[in-house]
């Protein structure tokens, strides 16, 4: 297995690049053509990797690749869930070399998509080619590659309720997700869920100027800011009323289970150069980013914002605001709560808008189910250490949806490290990590 | 009078219109030639009109235009100012034409500079060309056109301080400002100051996932909304340590005196679209944009700001702020207080960082003053009413140095309207305003 993997490398990098050269951005309008071209590719690699048939279906977005390979139909069916779009690449001046023009450099893989999620669905697709080139197979497999879970996922859930016998299965597989680190791998056994929103508030018709105007006239910025200051108080709790109404407070023995995974403070804040953390009083920061609900914004705009100066009160102000939820929150009824209460605290001399952008709940499987089961066999072996489980701060909201249309539970084996910057300029993903990933997988259908 | 602006209208139109045409943008680089370019043209027109000399003087940055007439070294002198450099354009696709091509449209000039301060700097060079043409000067004149007056004239102090002689003066006159409407015009009595200064938080070395960080990490975005919130309280009232040390408090009687201006509510919110006025306890809306201090976020940026979303906790956020300051306010004090008050509330857990841009502090003109009479005089004959003394919201800091510099008070015969937009988009200047600003200058020099 090892060796196969190595011997066949350069032809999976060369064919891994094929796929990150094309820039699958899946919110920006400009790379419409690219997604089709994307999924026609993926689609090729797995009918080259063996599978019976593979094909591009098309959706109210962004297409979907399906594929399947049938052994037997008495045989357990895996569903091996990825996508093929990316995030944006800006700040593009950041970018140690082209985000489309992949390349390996010290011992790994860089270019967007390189990890998230073109370098790890890649991983799939070899494991299949080893397993099906030597006629091990003993599932049945499917292959559904998705071209919008960065903007959210707003089509699929219609796509899956509409081919749901297609898609019949056992077990979702996926690998779109970190480990904790090269030296301690986990698996993921559940996700929060999210809501994403944004807030305009408007002032003034047109701009003001700030000499004339200030100190009589509200201004949408220093209200915005306001606004947004006043959603989390001073023990890092989120005010929206009624936020934490479905909480599940974890017990004292599932807090300590989950501690189990090691953590050293200094070294966190050293890998993102902070200068100390803060979150919610009374838990870790493991809990804060994994089992606790959190509320970022994660992008603001308004006024002026080129060089120098300029004395202007603007008309608008803008900000993306997204919050992370836990299993049990319902992502429509936390964003309902959420535009209610920025309604209810908008002041009169402005205009406030609200708007969602799209949202999805987190999930859970059970430490104690045979797959997961397996792959902590599977990734014991790979790493000489026995995996520990951990909770997943981010979310893939189209999961939770897939389990409950299906009826089948998403195991979570990925293989991204923190070092990966996944989202951000010069992502990249570790070749060690592709092989082991690779690895892992095969021996996952060993043992599964 | 009347009959020589009127005949000679066109003429006057192709003549400011050419220098409309230079985007003489002062705070961006990219158009740093067309400032001299926009000098010179200035500098052939006041030769043109009569000057006995027009030169463009360089400084460290944009050049100073220079021009004068001597009619007799006893005669008292009077010193114009203007500034021929302009604001930015942005956001370039609301304009109904062309920034920089000017036009006339439904009795009005549009165009950046229509007013700020082109339009309102060639009613000195016409009223002058005018007198010098029938032989009816009575004073010295000199002109100083600056190009740095929309970035706070960081050159022009010393390089007036470094040409005291040639700008010796017994008066300072400047068009730059607005009057409070068609049908009440005003006198500027004195102007705010002004602390311009920018704060940037940094958070994480890098963009992070807010799904996998989120809820542990602090957001620059959210620490930076939390300052910038608490920078005033819930009475409007700046909370800057000491900010208020300075501030001398109108008596009843001064108030009284300047709420003579007229002032409709109503008439004020519909005129730039707004719901409801804020500001600070205890003022007049009038009163709060004049002889009270205030504090403007004028830009912010932090994030992604692009289409859709993305989940991101970004490595910075970053925030313009000015504050309008009233006479006896040290802007360099204010400045320092702001910067030694942001470190005092800034968290540990993030940099801050805050520095100023510019400032400038405010000035007054005694309303008992000849040059005050003189201009009261002028424009009652012209516009067959009382003018009435105003105050300022907006600063020129430049002319509280050149005040000091020289030894010559400032006075500010604004002809501007709030409708003219002067650094929105669509800033225009009434061709009644230009017609009546010409012929207020002419009386003002007849009654000085």
């Amino acid at each position: 297995m090892k060796k196969y993997i190595q011997d066949n490398e350069p032809r999976f990098l060369e064919e891994l690049f094929s796929v990150m050269r094309i820039p699958s951005v899946s919110s920006d309008p400009a790379h419409k053509a690219d997604m089709p071209r994307c999924a026609e590719t993926l689609a090729a690699l797995l009918v080259n990797a063996g599978a019976d048939s593979a094909e591009v279906y098309p959706t109210k977005g962004h297409p979907v690749v399906f594929g399947s390979k049938t052994i037997d139909k008495s045989l357990p069916t895996i569903l091996i869930y990825g996508h093929y779009d990316v995030q944006p690449v800006d700040p593009i001046e950041l970018w140690k070399s082209d985000p489309f023009e992949p390349e390996v450099r010290d011992g790994a893989i860089w270019g967007r998509g390189a990890n998230d999620d073109k370098g790890q669905t890649f991983m799939h697709i070899k494991a299949f080619e080893y397993l099906a080139s030597r006629g091990e197979l003993r599932h049945n497999l499917k292959f559904i590659f998705e071209g919008e879970e960065e903007i959210g996922s707003p089509s699929l859930a219609e796509w899956v309720e509409n081919h749901r016998e297609m898609l019949a299965c056992d077990i979702i597989l996926v690998s779109d997700t970190t480990m904790i680190s090269e030296k301690v791998p986990s698996i993921n056994c559940g996700m929060r869920g999210l809501s994403y929103l944004e807030i305009v508030v408007k002032g003034p018709d047109k701009d003001l100027h700030s000499g004339h105007y200030g100190g009589a006239v509200a201004n949408p910025i220093n209200v915005l800011c306001d606004i947004l200051s006043s959603l989390i108080d001073k023990d890092g709790r989120i005010t929206v009323k009624g936020f934490y109404d479905d909480v599940v407070e974890l017990s004292a023995e599932d807090r300590a289970m989950l501690s189990r995974a090691p953590f050293d403070l200094e070294e966190y804040k050293s890998s993102i150069g902070i200068c100390g953390v803060k979150g919610e009083k009374g838990y870790t920061t493991m809990e804060r980013q994994t089992i606790r609900p959190s509320l970022d914004v994660n992008g603001i705009w308004g006024g002026f914002t080129g060089e120098g100066a300029k004395t202007v009160i603007p008309t608008e102000a803008h900000a993306k605001v997204s919050m992370r939820l836990v299993p049990n929150q319902l992502s429509s009824k936390i964003s309902k709560l959420f535009i209610d209460h920025i309604r209810s605290i908008a002041p009169d001399y402005v205009k406030v808008e609200v708007f969602e952008h799209h949202g999805g709940d987190g999930f859970l499987i059970p430490i104690s189910s045979k797959a997961y089961q397996a792959a902590e066999r599977a990734m014991g072996e790979v790493y000489g250490i026995r995996p520990v489980p951990s909770r997943g701060g981010g979310s893939i909201p189209i999961l939770a949806e897939m389990q409950q249309i299906l009826g089948a539970d998403p195991l979570l084996m990925g293989f991204g490290l923190e070092r990966d910057c996944i989202h951000s300029p010069n992502e990249s993903y570790l070749l060690d990590q592709f092989r082991k990933g690779i690895e892992s997988i095969i021996l996952f259908y060993r043992y599964f």
